[in-house]
């Protein structure tokens, strides 16, 4: 690594950004002047062009992590009286089952084994068998494991029956295509530090407008109201409440990194190259992914453990920290696992080094050479 | 102004901050990592001993605005059947009864005219009329105006009645002794972005331990579950959700400046000398302070808008702000006032650049010479 660089984030958010993206903080913004008005205005056109959702949508920014604006999305969009269905294949579907009992919103789990995608016939079949159930909430990209949940086909089966749908994109937006005039949606939750490789500090909303037009009422938090947030935005260009200004302005010179770069097909192929090259030479090295490839999300890869007595997590996770490389641990009940993000500003050669340093972490713990995988696929 | 500078920010938070607490957002940091704990763990024990608060109180700190921590800590703290007091005199005020309402906790006004402090004997008499009241949420410095109430007659008359005490610290803290040796409360709030002079994204709670402790069931809110995010804290040191790992850095290195300008007195004895300064110079220009000078905070100032015609703010705001200074629009209901910020990593001469810029814009506009005020004070 480069002497006093510091470690690239292999973690699903925050990711390791670019220069550009972090020089934009040098500068201080006033939240109230109409330039930083300006920014807001184009940032959410941006964001809402990234779904092409611009016609039927409108983009609510939110102070805080990714899970403000989940919580946010749920209290504000689901009425008092609503009921929730959360197909469940991880720790972040877990976390909105968790929002939902805290705002005394009726939830209903429908399990998943954690290393399967939901199916639009079991999110049919839970609808069918519940027709009190007025909302789905799906987390796209499941990172507990690194899940891609099949959004087209669990949106067609909502939008057949009328339900809403609540989508949790907080590690795909950008780089995993969710097309507005395809998918239907409620409302598209994802955040700054994601796959737009912006800092983290906000998240953003892309609700559906002929919804929140009609859910005044229903938040149970004052900060959290998307429905007052995107009204007084509307009325005068202004957050609400202070911003975090360097955030925004981190994020919009990622968005203009992001479209200069070609945008979404860009962003999702540089994404899918790293992960293609980490799988490539892990399985080199002897390392199983967790997942088949046919429900990997190019955003987060686990690989089992080695079964060696000399590999810890802990050891392991600081001599690649030192070569270079923050991985993240494995979060599945069952398995001891961990896991490498292919996200940020990266591309592959980066993730070959990664491996590199892989190979000499474990000559370093004396862990035995793995044997090589025989189909990587 | 120096070309291609920004202006400066004469406003309540955010405020202008020096070049060092910038350029700590340069480098990304993993926040599941040792060194970004290290940082978050002294971060905290410094924000305690600010207050001396390190003996009774712990630290949380909570993603998003100021008003996402304040809204937190009375969600968190008030039991759902507890009863607020809000002594009202301005807009932060009128915010913590609106937050009492969405939150479902019965609250109970005191208004103050917008103009005066509000007393210990006030409060003491809200408190003997209505034995149900179980706290008091005061609003320290109330910007709306710019007045300081006295928090340490308040605070004795809460103590001597056993009432919970939770202090919207917001502007004030840093820059106004807050001792929690002389002072009981159960939550003091401020905000990165204020008198710390760091850049905007998160909020802290100073939490009386005894306090927090029973309070597990008490949120409405997952996010804003200041329990919640001190025991997960407590626990292995991490934020609960993603941290605002760049803001976070920029605290560490405001804090950093802090300590090493003399910590709390300098930074009051600096602002104090910024007040001093603007009020002067545009009492030499005719202005009217909108306070008398008993109640006047450090913080902010509003004056009274000039009577001539050709006077208008929005006007006023953009000459002002092209000759480099960003004001505040005023914030009372009945008078029309602007209000200039004291606050921020600037001292007395830049007041006077200020002051400076105020006359030639006025005489740009076409604003005849104000009389001066024959007694400033």
């Amino acid at each position: 690594m480069i002497i006093g660089n510091d470690p690239v984030l292999l973690t699903p958010g925050p990711t390791t950004t670019s220069a550009a993206t972090r020089q934009a903080m040098l500068r201080d913004h006033g939240p109230w002047d109409a330039a930083f008005n300006a920014v807001m205005t184009s940032l959410r056109a941006d964001l809402l062009a990234i779904a092409n959702a611009g016609e039927t949508h409108v983009c609510v920014p939110l102070q805080g992590s990714g899970t403000f604006s989940v919580e946010a999305s749920i209290g504000t969009l689901v009425p008092k009286n609503g009921k929730v269905l959360v197909p469940q294949n991880g720790a972040y579907c877990q976390r909105i089952l968790r929002i939902c009992k805290y705002l005394g919103r009726n939830a209903v789990e429908l399990t998943v084994p954690e290393d399967k995608a939901a199916t639009g016939k079991m999110i049919a079949d839970a609808l069918d068998a519940d027709p009190a159930i007025t909302h789905v909430a799906q987390v796209h990209c499941e990172t507990s494991a690194g899940i891609l949940n099949p959004l087209a086909d669990i949106a067609a089966e909502c939008a057949k029956r009328g339900k809403g749908l609540i989508i949790d994109a907080m590690s795909s937006f950008g780089a995993i295509d969710i097309d507005a005039r395809k998918i239907a949606f409620d409302a598209l939750i994802s955040a700054s530090g994601k796959c737009l490789e912006g800092v983290p500090g906000m998240g953003f909303v892309l609700a559906r407008k002929a919804v929140l037009e009609k859910c005044a009422a229903n938040s149970h938090s004052l900060a959290m109201d998307l429905y007052d947030q995107w009204t007084y935005m509307e009325s005068n260009g202004r957050w609400r409440y202070t911003p975090p200004t360097h955030v925004v302005a981190a994020l919009r010179a990622a968005v203009d990194q992001f479209k200069a770069q070609g945008g979404q097909p860009a962003r999702g192929a540089r994404y899918q190259a790293n992960c293609d090259a980490l799988i490539e030479g892990m399985s080199r090295l002897g390392f199983r992914p967790f997942l088949a490839r046919a429900v990997q999300a190019p955003i987060i890869v686990t690989f089992h453990a080695p079964a060696d007595p000399r590999y810890n997590f802990d050891d392991f996770y600081v001599r690649l920290r030192d070569r270079g490389y923050v991985l993240y641990p494995g979060k599945l009940t069952k398995t001891e696992t961990f896991r490498v993000g292919c996200i940020g500003a990266i591309d592959a050669d980066e993730m070959r080094n990664m491996v590199g340093a892989v190979a000499l972490a474990l000559a370093d713990m004396g862990v035995g050479q793995l044997k090589p995988l025989s189909a990587a696929a």
